[in-house]
């Protein structure tokens, strides 16, 4: 134990370090989605592969796709019988808009009270400069006792659109023991928890086309169609009244909560009045027959990601337009897969589309849902580490959303992903004023070092 | 008749000045909705005085208003036997927006074939234009034989909100026998026509609020209802599968239409078949029960004109947006009031819309239906000037559009206006490539010559 605690002491006496690591990444826009952003997704990509040079890992690349790069790092001093560890984050952030809803500049970090303020802060920049830094505490006092491989990519708020070819490209050297994917959280500030499930994705733009251009409302109103309205009709016919979705056959693939795992989940301190508050909505909505908990992490959605057609500006403009284009995407829980429900999403337009306008389905991106072992050696590891870090045991928990890689690298690589990461539900995650909670912060960092001293034990 | 044949031929002789003069104002992006164009909107109104004053008019002025100016100028010297005409026409016009859609710049004028394409070109400076190109060719002829007054307004395109009380501060100058109201057009090149009803409008915004901020739609997907989704279920919820309006006493106030007048608008050439090539659409839809044409003119409609929710950029954005906004408009017809649809829409609203959301109703902008009388001197006037210039009696016909001055004028001047304008049905009002047919330009000059004749006759 005496190694641990040099370690543990030397990161509490450099979190001052440490946050102003965290600030650094968090001042580099690497917004993946945004082509004008190209690059500062490839600044961020350079810092970290700096930061892992610096520590002294082998092999360090910015490694090119055919989108953003990965970056690549290894540690293998730890002998052959110490387990080898794959590091999983993600360096791309969400855009940030609206932009006017913050509270301070999103990449310039600031610290308000327990958190500091910045798009990516908690999804995901906060764990991987947390693993950065528990690394470095081990490497500059006892050693590192596991062999480590990072495997950072910068595509992940897109869908990590080329992360299987590179995996897939490089299986001998991304191979290793376990996944260790930072990109998660705990469910409140004093509550560690291990989630075990994830939710899968399948994200669409439905495209509506009525008359040849936009025509003026007053001549043309009530002689044709309005996409407009044809596709909001489109979308409301998406659900039932009852919250349901009625894609034909979208359910038949979903596996059934048992009886005992929902009995589990209401152990959870996530009651439905948490959801409320943590939402600011007037009131709770979904699929009748569930508690919120098991609609927003084991039952599958639908949703409207965004929706535009005609003149949104400010005053009247009176116009009939020509088109109209929403995003709508799924969560998927065990047992779907995208390309069923990207089936079923088609054969519904395809019944209820009129003949009045014509349509085209794009299918953007998407993910399997996952669940890992609960009593494998890696969560345990990672049980007893919260444990001793919190003075607690922790709890374990689905996450409603998605984390492709976990699919891709137990596909390519045979290897389970362990989740641990540190963001709080209320991280404003892909939204206005993202924060991270620095408590979170700190305690993570100790929770990474004990759970590589408890995997090498 | 040799006083009319001088002053046609004058206007033959100068036809390149007149296509000078409105390629002039068309480069003038005077939109009235857009506060960055505010000096454009000045300009054009500068641009018509200057012009009345070297035709020799008097009390020529930029008369201020809380909003845009509106410029007036009288030619008082036809004597008290005379008639006095208010010729009343808009400088302002419609954003070009979408910009990518034209194919050539909207306040570059350029002319191809028999068009002129440029924003505001049949909407309605092409009349402007016209007007003054004749009162010239009278003026510098046999001279003017009507006393004729301006009142060209800069605010029509935002639906004339300071009209009115400019109309009411200024009755004894704008005191009249008869409005001419240029705001107008014809059913096709060779097809000359009198409008003699409009149906007005009643333009809103519905604004849904639904979570706090955007939400993770992974971690929140299913829990909280999705305002997107919400103003979608209301908007499909607004019409029937028979294209009927669903908002509680639409109908109740609209004047059927009589078997007689039905009969007359089926002898119209405007059939289903038109309606479907000028628009472009796959199909026509409308109320059950009606003619495109009577739908598009004499039967009340409802629109969605702009939509927007989420994140409409490039790419996946898994974003649960907060709130929702749409701009929903009505056509009316006799004897609707906009603030009696507004209590409909309000009602529909207080009714559906579900507890998971807040909302907001925010009225626009709005004007009253009308009717003009079919068998008054004007109209006959009128009605002989489009027969001599064509060579074939003009048809009678009800506009889809709205004109609110038309209702302003005669409640507050107690006057009928004449709607004698030159557009046509393919004119790209409100949309990209907006065009006027030079060749009605040119006839439009030479009727409002033969117009004002007919009336001092």
């Amino acid at each position: 134990m005496s190694d641990i605690n040099a370690a543990l002491n030397y990161a509490r006496e450099h979190r001052e370090a440490s946050l102003e690591d965290l600030k650094a990444l968090l001042r580099i826009p690497s917004i993946s989605t945004l082509s004008e952003h190209r690059s500062d997704v490839q600044r961020a990509a350079e810092w970290i592969a700096e930061r892992l040079k610096a520590l002294g890992f082998e092999a360090v690349d910015v490694m090119p796709t055919k989108g953003h790069p990965v970056v690549y790092g290894e540690w293998m001093n730890a002998g052959a019988d110490a387990p080898t560890i794959l590091f999983y984050g993600h360096y791309d952030v969400q855009p940030a808009d609206p932009l006017d809803l913050w509270e301070s500049d999103p990449f310039d970090p600031q610290v308000r009270g327990d958190d500091i303020f910045a798009r990516g802060a908690s999804d995901m920049k906060g764990q991987i400069v947390a693993h950065l830094r528990a690394v470095e505490a081990l490497i500059r006092t006892s050693g590192l006792p596991i062999n480590l491989k990072y495997m950072i990519e910068g595509e992940e708020e897109i869908g990590s659109p080329n992360l299987g070819d590179f995996i897939a490209e490089h299986k001998d050297l991304l191979a290793c023991d376990l996944c260790l994917n930072g990109d998660s959280g705990i469910l409140a500030p004093d509550m560690p928890s291990i989630v075990y499930a994830l939710r899968g994705l399948a994200y669409f733009e439905i495209h509506v086309q009525g008359p040849a251009s936009d025509l003026h409302s007053g001549v043309f109103g009530g002689a044709v169609d309005n996409p407009a309205q044809v596709l909001c009709e489109l979308i409301a016919g998406m659900r039932d009244e009852n919250g349901r979705i009625t894609l034909p056959g979208f359910y038949d693939d979903v596996r059934p909560l048992s009886e005992e795992e929902r009995a589990e989940l209401a152990r959870l301190p996530q009651s439905d009045e948490w959801w409320l508050k943590q939402t600011g909505a007037p009131a709770l909505f979904g699929e009748e027959g569930y508690t919120a908990l098991e609609r927003a992490t084991a039952r599958p959605t639908l949703d409207v990601n965004g929706i535009l057609s005609g003149f949104t500006g400010e005053g009247a403009k009176t116009v009939l337009p020509a088109k109209a284009m929403a995003k709508i995407s799924m969560r998927l829980v065990p047992d779907q897969r995208p390309e069923r429900v990207h089936e079923a999403l088609r054969a519904y337009l395809e019944t209820h589309a009129p003949p009045t306008v014509t349509w085209e389905l794009k299918y953007i991106t998407g993910c399997l849902p996952a669940i890992v072992e609960r009593d494998s050696e890696a969560v345990q590891a990672a049980s007893r580490a919260l444990a001793a870090v919190w003075g607690k045991p922790p709890l374990f928990t689905r996450q409603g959303g998605s984390v492709p890689v976990v699919g891709i690298i137990k596909e390519l690589l045979d290897v389970d992903s362990l989740m641990l990461g540190f963001g709080l539900p209320d991280d404003n995650l892909h939204a206005p004023n993202e924060k991270f909670h620095l408590p979170n912060f700190f305690r993570g960092i100790e929770t990474y070092i004990r759970f590589m001293c408890e995997l090498a034990s």
